[in-house]
Parts: structure tokens; sequence; C-alpha cells
């Protein structure tokens, strides 16, 4: 479920932010707590070998190497190309929001111009509802693990009343070796086409209203589903997660305190604890997370979109809006501000 | 309230920014101050303990201490994750002003294509707009703190007149787990698809116009809905906080002065006050400022969008526009550029 | 008036854009001569003040402060921060460009559909026209101060033929304590509609074709005005300009050419005239001007937008083409090309 | 094909991305394993001729060279070039994917506006379909590599079904020195013009709904060849791919291990393998790579888009939309939530 | 003429970049070969004067002035000046790309909507489609220079056939101080107006539709008129310039080899040819050149856009399609996959 915390920054005030660093769920904490304590496991066990096993000439390697890791820490350019990934990866990330398939825009127009107040039309307008939440479920299904293991078979579809039965055996009859999550589509255009000619919808405008919405609705899912198809190519990808964990090598071994007696330059002085470096270690490893989590927002993240809830909101809603709300209007009244 | 000074840098002139410099109503000094006093205070605090307290030993394992935080405060990418965080938010922020629903193209369909001056034709035409005003204004109610605090309840909203107690009941009415602001949408969609039955709008044309026109705003409406709803990542704005936060805890220690009698690199000059670090200060907290400013927009700040103000005179000029003015028009006369 | 150069660099040739570096207005020389004066005068004067009237302790005091001051200098990330805000303010400036209102596309619907060549269908057409003018007129004068200069009042409005008498009468007769620069599209959309009535247009295709020309047109104008409304917010423009004079007052100090004898790193020379440290100069106090003209475009900088010559082309122009132009068609005569 | 992980990465887990580092298939490895086996061996050799063929003057002169080479090397601003090159690269082929021709809408709409389940209207409705997948094909054919060698001749392209010999005639008969891709566009508008003059069609409304729809089809088209026929400037690529290889030109002397013995900053360790060199190889080399696979996304690359896929897929899909589903519809059915 | 070089990159390849390294049109070393002789030259003049004509003290103060020089040219911030400067010309060279007016999609609708195959229905047609051509002609005069220098006058306009001698006495008739490009487009309005009424076009959606497409058509051209008549600030373009420069000015006396017995840090070697500064003189300089080329991408540079080529290739499609091309179609037959 999508961590939402804007109520807690609504006003800038003194030291703003620092009550989000104290949040747990969808915090930097709950995602980085396992890779840290590796991190720090791995450093602390550097450490002791160093100081406690290595005798005098295998210390001295030790620090050559260490300081030949540290130098070439610095030259790995994590902050630029995680800069420029994680931008376009949120960018991805908002675009795929902005283009969830949300039917409302469609259920306005079919409960304003698909006429009949009969049970014909109110069947009409809860087939044409319900053939487009068929749509953006059968996208769904291939786009979101959480919304596949709900329905991994159409028979589950079929099921949660998203399709009857004999939709189900003609989705079946038409072959194709390709994806037919289009077909509702189809039965959408042909059903509004029978409703012209039935005098349900009256002319042509308000069906080529309705078609155009259908077609807005229709790129919605296909952008969704391109976003998943085509994603950010694997090399980009794992250009970025090699510099970050080369980087996170070369502290492990760069990063330790070197021996304050033998003068090396900048180690006059041991710790024992690499606050700062941990403190990177937040930072970076946290930036990548941010793409981590967001590179695909249809899963089961804490920041992920909940697109179950989605599913049934959406269906909920708009049957509610074309069928029990069809026509129904409060009565007209003066407003307080008449004259 | 908005903090308007392009008039003060229509032009460019001499030392022109200047003068922006010298003003305290939304200004970094306002939002930063107590930061500012109180990293001031830290400084000074052990500025004083390493001048006066310590010992020699201690102090001279201090000074290896704040060289220690020194090397690596400039290690600390602040500048460059505050520069894509904050163009990001930027976007955003600019991005929720560009949506913000306004009713006036509305209007001048309205007045000009719902027909009839009689009282039924200035229900008609009054009620449509008072639904789209009521939907932004249920909106507004689960973005901004400050038109929430004035709307507390249903009640407040009925009282205020966007609402009558029928239309109240009937929104009780529908039952549904999910939120209802776009009850009031297909109430307007009822409403017209029954003013064209009885000719008050005269053919699908027109009221294909209204319908396109209310769901333009319906989307804005929604589109502001979802950027509070799905905000940035929290663990994006928590690297961010933590990378400025520690890179200034790293200068309370590192960028003191230290004896220069010592002859460490670069603490040759003893001057008291680290002006420099400072101004640092004001650059960098004044940077995440921005972003915590602009991050929710619909809070209290000086910066943020006046929604309250937004709410009233949509209402006011709406009503206006289609009732008094519906039909008004000044006698056509031959300009003074005739032949 | 916006300089225009791109014909000078229509093609890449040797050393292409070397003769820009020679004009004068609009440029870097001209907006920037008395701050680079300034500081000029500044330098020079630490620099006698250091050569000529400090004793030799002075000396070593000042020489300790100006390298901590060019220390630091080199810390303060200008490039970044100015990186990114002006390409917020150039972004910005261009949205504006873009959402400049132009009646072409209004004029030609105009010309095309509101029929009838004697004086009630000229009228008619230029009353609307002049509409369109007059809120892009009332837009301009609130956003843009040569424009407000030119028309301080509503009388000058009148005077200059936007508006008749009886207008500004009806105009003014409409209270609302917002601002009412909707109002002649409110009396488009009624005399529009009114035309549809009389048969001067034909049919409802028509007459939305042109009230959804005139809602583009009243988008642009109210982008302009939320451009101006909400600018970018306070803080980031304070930010900016603190880098910047910080950097620039480091400098003053930082970059004097201390006495070569002393053997101070970097210090081999003294060349009295620091050619980079004033070329720095240009390039960063060049690189804010660029913000600062373009911050608010609708100055009177050399590179900001003609509004006025815009207000008078635009009345000038739709006139003669819903006028003059209605109707007035060459004989069509076969093509050079004809088979 | 297109290398889809994006189902791996649906949760933010564990070292999340570490999987991704494991494929071979479109991954960093089986793209540079190449170059980066041309890098070891020269460095190999570079080192073996330093380490074993050389004297000791020559010793001496190769080691200022290297860190000659090693000062410079750092200086070349690859990080930065490659970040804006590759975001400009990025967008490009995104917004080529996104506008990648698809028939979907235009199905709908034949299927549910052009009317008769007789002969004549199979023929119709397949026909107009078919010169829309024709004209995407005449595109896919000049811009993709793929198709091209599939479909070499225009007779091919009959053979494939997507043209009839007498369009293929007619085709040719058209003399015309520029490209004739946008032929079929015009019998696709005269083949409508005319089914709406026989009632297939039923008005105008309809007609220019499908007009419309073909219009942003050939849009798509057109924009598919602008990316493909005016490319990034060639300049920006060289300048890039000099950058790239300069520095590792640089890199192969420069970073070679000197002998410890002769104190040379920063080279106390001889480790034979420059396990930080050949990492850097990878980043930046990657970097590189990302965008030549991307530059043209129409190749045979393992991310490349699947074009030839899409001929087939959209030929079929949209027959079997326009002619066997036409106003196929399954029995209308109350759905489970009725009531 | 544009450079396409896309279909040599189609697969990423063993060094798939490098293969452009050798071309020559379009090329960096094309366009810089000039510029790279005289900073060859200059170099090698000072090199000369400081090893053979100065003396001892001479030599030595040139020594302090050249590591002078270098420690600032390294703090010019060329790179990030030019990735900003660079990214914004890119942007809007592609828009103008984008936006350069295309006559097809309003040839489809004429063909389609404008009926009538006698010699009056020919000349309607192809007068409205002369009238679009003839206003991108007037738009691309003023824009581009190689388009000025065809028709340097409206009598070439009208010899080449854009115009008749008719239209050229109208379009001279009407007196205005201001361009009259759009002229072209009330005559087409009112064309179509009167087609119209005539029956040739059918009813206002049809007749609407066109408008439509004309306004779209506008727009392109105004965007580009645009694009030209407000270039990229003269501030921005010097201070780029201005940077670029003095960078190279420093680098030609900073990157001496001095004499390596004098013992500078970083001067132990003479190489004679300074490799690494003329590669970086061919990226820095190479990234401006990109936008030298594109910052008008009208003139006659090999990247720019072949204007000339686009008039022709317009007029003579757009013509064919409306008159040869009208309701020709070939005989309908099944296709191979029918059954």
């Amino acid at each position: 479920m999508t961590v939402t915390y804007s109520s807690k920054v609504a006003n800038a005030t003194f030291f703003g932010f620092h009550r989000l660093l104290l949040k747990w769920r969808g915090s930097i904490y709950k995602l980085l707590y396992r890779e840290f304590i590796v991190f720090a496991v791995l450093y602390t066990a550097i450490s002791l070998v160093y100081r406690l096993l290595l005798t005098g000439a295998q210390k001295r390697y030790f620090e050559k190497l260490s300081i030949y890791c540290d130098r070439y820490a610095e030259q790995i350019p994590v902050t630029f190309v995680l800069g420029f990934y994680v931008t376009l990866v949120v960018n991805r990330w908002w675009n795929q929001f902005v283009n969830l398939p949300w039917p409302d825009r469609l259920m306005f127009l079919i409960s304003s111009s698909v006429h009949g107040r009969d049970q014909h039309g109110r069947l009409l307008r809860r087939t044409l509802m319900r053939y487009v939440n068929l749509t953006s479920l059968l996208i769904f299904r291939s786009v979101s693990t959480a919304v596949y293991k709900r329905f991994p078979t159409m028979d589950h579809v079929v099921e949660a009343g998203f399709m009857t039965a004999d939709e189900r055996k003609l989705f079946d009859h038409h072959k194709s070796p390709h994806l037919k999550y289009w077909v509702p589509f189809i039965w959408f255009g042909n059903l509004a086409a029978k409703a012209r000619d039935e005098g349900r919808i009256r002319d042509s405008v308000d069906l080529q209203s309705l078609m155009t919405e259908m077609n807005r609705y229709r790129s919605w899912c296909s952008l969704l589903f391109g976003y998943d198809w085509v994603g950010i190519p694997l090399v980009y990808t794992q250009v970025v997660t090699l510099a970050v964990y080369t980087f996170f090598f070369a502290c492990l071994i760069g990063r330790q305190f070197l021996d304050p007696t033998k003068g090396y330059a900048g180690h006059d002085l041991d710790l024992y604890i690499p606050i700062f470096t941990l403190l990177q270690f937040f930072f970076y490893a946290g930036w990548l997370k941010v793409a981590e989590q967001l590179i695909n927002p249809f899963g089961e993240d804490d920041d992920d979109f909940e697109t179950n809830w989605c599913i049934d909101r959406n269906l909920q809603v708009s049957l509610l809006a074309v069928d029990e709300m069809h026509m129904s209007l409060p009565k007209m009244k003066k407003d307080i501000y008449w004259d």
C-alpha cells in the first residue's frame, strides 16, 4: 500500500522533515536494515582480522591495499549515475500512476447517454461498464504480481463476476496466438452500436463520445502494459547496480581505520565505528532502493500501487454509478445565494 | 498566501536580485531562523568546550576528530542529491498548480448552452454550476489541511451553501466503502441529460461539449487527489534529509577553528565566527526548505496555494456568470476603428 | 524587445559563435558592466590596502584570511545551484512565450463561421473579435509592467477602442470582489449563442467549435496570469542569489595576489589583474543575469516579450481578418502545375 | 527481442537487484565481453612490456608517461558527457516505443461504425484495416533493418497479403519522386467517403471519427520515420565516443601498476590485476552500450523492439476484430452483483 | 542535408560506435578542423617561443604563469555549463523538427471531404491545398536562410506556382504593418465556407474538421516562427561561449610542457605534443559545435533540415493526393486471409 505522508509535511516547520526520519513503514530503515547488517558484519569481520589476526607484514600489505581501495572508491561516480538513473525511474513510475485506468469518465458518459430505466437499459449500462472493468483486470493480471496471485486463472475472473460464463466461452472461441485483452472492447463497441440502433443511444455524437472515451481507456491500459513489457534496458540497471555494489565493496576495505601510529595521511584517528561510511551506505543504498521500489510499482512493496483495491473500487463504483444512480437526481432547490 | 515578487524583478537591473534578499515574508530568513539559531548555539557550545574545558590531550583528540569530520563532510554529495530532489519536487508542485480546478471553462459553456431566462432555467444553470463547485470542494477537503479545518464535516459544506439538505440526504443514501466525491458529477450528467430532454440544451453536440468539459474538470480534481495520495516515496525524502542533516552534524565538529599554533593544514587562522559554514547552512538548509515548502502546497505556508480563497472565488464568480450574466449583453456599437 | 540573433548563427562556421561576443544590445556586457565596475573597484581597493597600507603583521593576517576565503570559495556549489535554477527559469520563460494568447485561430473560425456581409454581420464579427482582444489586454495589464504603464486605468482601455462606453458601464455594473477579466468571454459566449439563434452561426457544431477555441484562448490567458501570480518560490531565488553573492564576496579577498616572496602555495606570481577571477565573474554573474532577465519576461528588458506590440498587432490583424477579409477571395484559377 | 525483467523486481527485497547481475541475455556481459577481452589483453601486453622488456631508463620514462596519463584520465568528464547523452538517447528511445503504431483504436471504430454483415461489408472493413496495416509496414520497412530483411521488395509485401496485385499496380502508377507510404491512407479516406455515400457509414460524425483516428495513426508512422531520418547529430555521438575511448586509452597506460619501490605517490602496491580500472571499464563502456543499444531500437539487439512480431500481430488481430468479431456479442446476462 | 547514420548503428556490435568516428560529412572533424589548426598553431608558437626565444628569467616567469593558468583552467566549469546549455539547445532543435508543417493530414481530409470530380471540384481542392503550401512557404522564407535565397521576393513565389497573379494582387491589397503570412489561411477558411454553401463540403462536421486541421497546421507554422523570433537569450549563449573560449585560452599557456628539470609538480615529462589537451579541445569545442549546429536548424549546415526539399515534396505530394488520387481506388478484392 502506498505510504502517504503529505499531511505530515503540509507546513514547513522547525526541522520539518525530521519527523519523517522516525517512520518505519515504507522507510529507509525497513528497506535497508538487512543489507546494513550484512555490511556492518563484513566491515567488523575485516576490521577484526586486521587488528587481531594479521602479522606485521600482512598488516602493512593490508594498509596499502586499504589506501588503494579508498582512492578508487572516491573515483566511482556513484552520485551521478544514481542521480540520472533514479530520475529516469521516478519519471516512469509517476507516468505509470498517471496512466492507471479509472472508469470514472466513462461511467459519467454511460450514465447520461445510454437511456432507459427498464431492465434492458440497466443490463445495457451494467454490461458496458463491466466490459471496461474486465479489460483493465486482464491488463492488471499480466502487469501486477499481486493481481495475478488473486486471479491466477480465467476461472477466478468469471467467479469474481467480471465475466459471465457465456462471455468466457465466446472469449475462448476466438483463436489468436496473441493476447486477447482487447476483446471486451470490441464487445463494448458492438454493444454500443447496437444500442444506437435500438435508440438507447440517441445519435452518433453520443456514440462517438463513448467510443473516444473508451479508446482513451484503452490507451491507459496499453501504456501500462507497455511500461511492463519494455522496461529500462537491463544494461542500464546493471551498470548502476555494479557501480553501487563496487563502491561498497571498495569501502569495506578502503574505509578501515588503519593504525594511527603508522602516520598514513588521513589516518590519525581510530574511531572503531566508521560513522560516515555507514551514513554513506544509507544515502547510496537508500537511493538505489528508491529505484528498486519504483522500477516495478505493481508489486507488493509498501510503496506500490494498490491494484487489487483499484479493481474492487472501480467495479463497485462504476456499477453503482450507471445503475442505481442513473437518472437519480436530488430535487432542485434554490441555493442560499439565490438573489 | 502565495508570495508574489515578479513585479519586483520585471527588469534586470543593477544587482537586480539584491532587493529580494531583504524581504521577510516567505523568505529564507523567516523559514530558517530557528534552525539557524540551533545550529549556531550548538557550534558555539562545542567551540567553547574545545577552547575552555578540554585538557591538552583531549584537545589533540578533538582536533583529529574535527579534521576527520571535515574530510567526510566534503564527501557527502549534498549538492547533487538536493539538485535532483528539488527539481522533482518543483515539477510536482507546478503540476499541482496547473491542475487546480477552475470552473471558468464550464461556466462559459453553461451560460451559452443552457437556455431559458425563467426561474427553471436559472435554477438549472445554478445547480449545474453548484455541483461542479461541490466536487472540487470535496476534493480540496481531503487534500488541503486549511480547507479541512474550515469544513471539518459535511454539515459545514451544507451550511456554506455548496449542498442543499436534499442533496446531502441522497449523497448519504448511496452506500459505498469508497470516496464519493464523484457523486455530484453523476448528478451533473443526469441533470444535463434531463435538460436536453426538456430542450433546454439544444442538441447532443452541446451536451457532449458540456460532458467533455466536465470530465476535464474531473481529471483536474482526481490528479490533485493523486498527487496527495501518492507522494514522492518516503525513502527518497529520507535519503535527502539524512544527507543534509549528516552534513551539518559533520560541520558542527569539522568546521571548528583549531588552534592555529598546531599547524594543521588549512587551520592557520582563528576567526571565531565560521562565516562560510554559516552561509553554507543557509544554502543547503534553504534548498531543503524549498522542498519542504513545496512538497505539499496545500498547507498554510507563506508560499502555499490559497485554496480557501479559490473555493470562494469559484463559487461567487461561477454563479454570477451563469445567472446574472446569462444572456446579458452590452449593446453592440461600432468600434472606433470602423472603416 | 526580443534580441533575435538566429540568422547570425544559421550555419556553424569557423569560430561560429565569436561574432555573438561582439554584440551590445541584450549582451552580457550591457547587462553586467555596472556590477563589473563595482566588483573591479572593490577588488582594486582591497588590493591597494593590502599592498600599500597594511603593516607587516597585518599583511600576514590578511594573507591567512585570503587563503581561508579562497579555500571556501571553491566549496560553494555555484555551478550546480545555477545550473538547476537557470534550467527551471528558462523552462518557465519558454512556456510563457508558448502561451502568449494569439487570436489567429479564433479569427479564422469567426471569419468562416459567422455569416452575413451586411452591417449587422460585420458588427457581430468585429464585436466578437474585440471581446477576445479585450480579455487578453486585461490580462496583460496585470502581468506586464509595460502594458500597465500604457493603460493605467480602464479609461485608457476605452479610449484605445478596446471597449465601448456601454461595455465599460456593464463591466462595472457586475460586482465581484474578484478579478473580472473573464467577463468579456461571457459576452462572447452570449453573443455567439445569440448569433446562432439568429442563424448567423449555422449550427451547434460551428458554435461549439468557436466556444472550444475561445476556451483555449482563455487557458492561455489564465496560464500567463498563473505564471505571474505563482512564481518560483522566493526561497529558491534567495538561495541562488546568496550563493552567487557569497562566492564573489569570498573572491574579493580570496583571489588577491599575495606576496610571492612568502611562498604560499599557488601564489608564486603577481599579475596585478586577476584575469581569471574577472572571467569567472562574467560566467557566474552572467548566468545569474540570464535568470534575472527571464524570471519575468514581461518587463522592459532587451530580451523581454514585446507585449504592447502584440496587443496592437492582434487588434489590427484580427479586425482586418474578420471584417474586410470576410468572404474576400481571389478568383480561382488553374495553377501552373494543372495537368 | 525485448528483455523483460520487471517481474523479477516487483518487490524490493534483500539486495534486490543482485539477481539481475546474473542474467546473460541482454546483459552488460554479453554486450561487452569482446571489448572487455580486448581491453584486458592490451592492458596485459603493456604491463608485460613494462615489467619484462623495458630497460631501467625506459622504465623510468614509462613511469612518467603513466603518471601523466593517469592525471589526465581523471580530467576527462566522461561521467557528465555520458549522463547527458544517455538521458537524451533514453528519452528518444522511449518516445519511439510510445509512438509505435497500433491499429487497435481504429479497429474498434471500424468494427462499430462500418455496418453490414454481408460480403461487401466484410470486404469493406477488411480492406480499410489492410490499408492501415500496409502503411505501417511500408514505414517499418524503411525504419527497421529486421523488417527490411523480411520484405526486401514490394513483391514480398504483396506475397505476404498486405497488398493485392491491383493495389500494387495502382500504387506504382502514381509517379512521385518522393516516398509514397501515405498512398494507402488516401485510399482509406476515399473508401471511407464511398462507404458513407453508400450508407455503410452512417453520418459525418462517424466518418470524421474514423479520419481523425487514421490521422493519429499517420502521425505515429511519420514520427517513427522522423526519428529514423533525423537522428541525434553525429557530432554529439562522436564527442561522447571520443571521450569514452580516450579515457580508456589513457587508462591503459595510466592505470598500470608502477614499481612500488620507486615511491611514486599512490603506487605503493602492485596488485597485477587492476580490479577497479576493470570495473570502471564496465561502468563507462556499459553506459555507452546503453546508448548504442537504444540509439536505433529497430535493429536486432536483444533489447530492440520486435517489429516483425508487431506486424504479424497487428494484421492478425485487426482482421479478426473487424471481420469475425463484427457485431458478435455474448448474450447479455445479469451479472452476479445485480441488486 | 541531414546526416542519417541510424542504419549504421542498428545493432550494438563490437566497438559499435567506432565506425562513426570515421565519417567525414557532418563529422566533428569537418566542423572543427579549422579551429583545431588555429589552436594547434598557437600552441606550437607559444611552445617555440618558450623553448627557443625566452631567456632564463623569462622562462621562470612563463613557467609560473603557465602553472597559474593551468590551475584556473581546471576551475572553469565548462562541463556543466555545456551540459545544461546543449540539453536546452537539443530540446529546442527537436521541437522545431517535430513542428515542421506537413500537409498530409489536411490532404487526406480534403481528398475525402471536398467532393466533385469535375473541373470546379478539382480547382477547389487544388486551391485549398495550394493555400496551405503557400503559408508554410511564407513562414519558411522568414525562418530559413536557404529558402530565402531561393525565394528572395514575392515574384519568385508567384513564379514557382505557389501563388497566382490575382492572389498576389489581393495579398498586396490588404494593408497591414504586420506580417501577412496568415492571409492564405483566411482565404482557406472563406473558400471552405463557400464550398459548404455550394454543397461541395457536406456538413458542418466536415467543415469544422477541416478548420481544426488547418488551425493545427497554423500552430506548427507559428511555432516555427516563434522559435526563430525568440531564441535562447543572447546572454546565455555568450556565457557559454566565453567559458569555452576562456578555457582554451588558459590551456594555450597552462598546458605547455615545462622544463622537466625544474621539478614542477606534474611536469616530469616533455611529450612535445599535448595529446590530452588536444583531445579535450575536441570534446569541448565539439560539444559547443553541437550547439552551434542546432541553434538554428534552418541554415545550410550538413545537419540542418532540408526545408527546400520539404517545400517541393509538400506541394508535389499534396496536389497529387487531392487531384489525381481523389476518389481513385483499387478494385476491392478478397485478401489472402479471407476465411
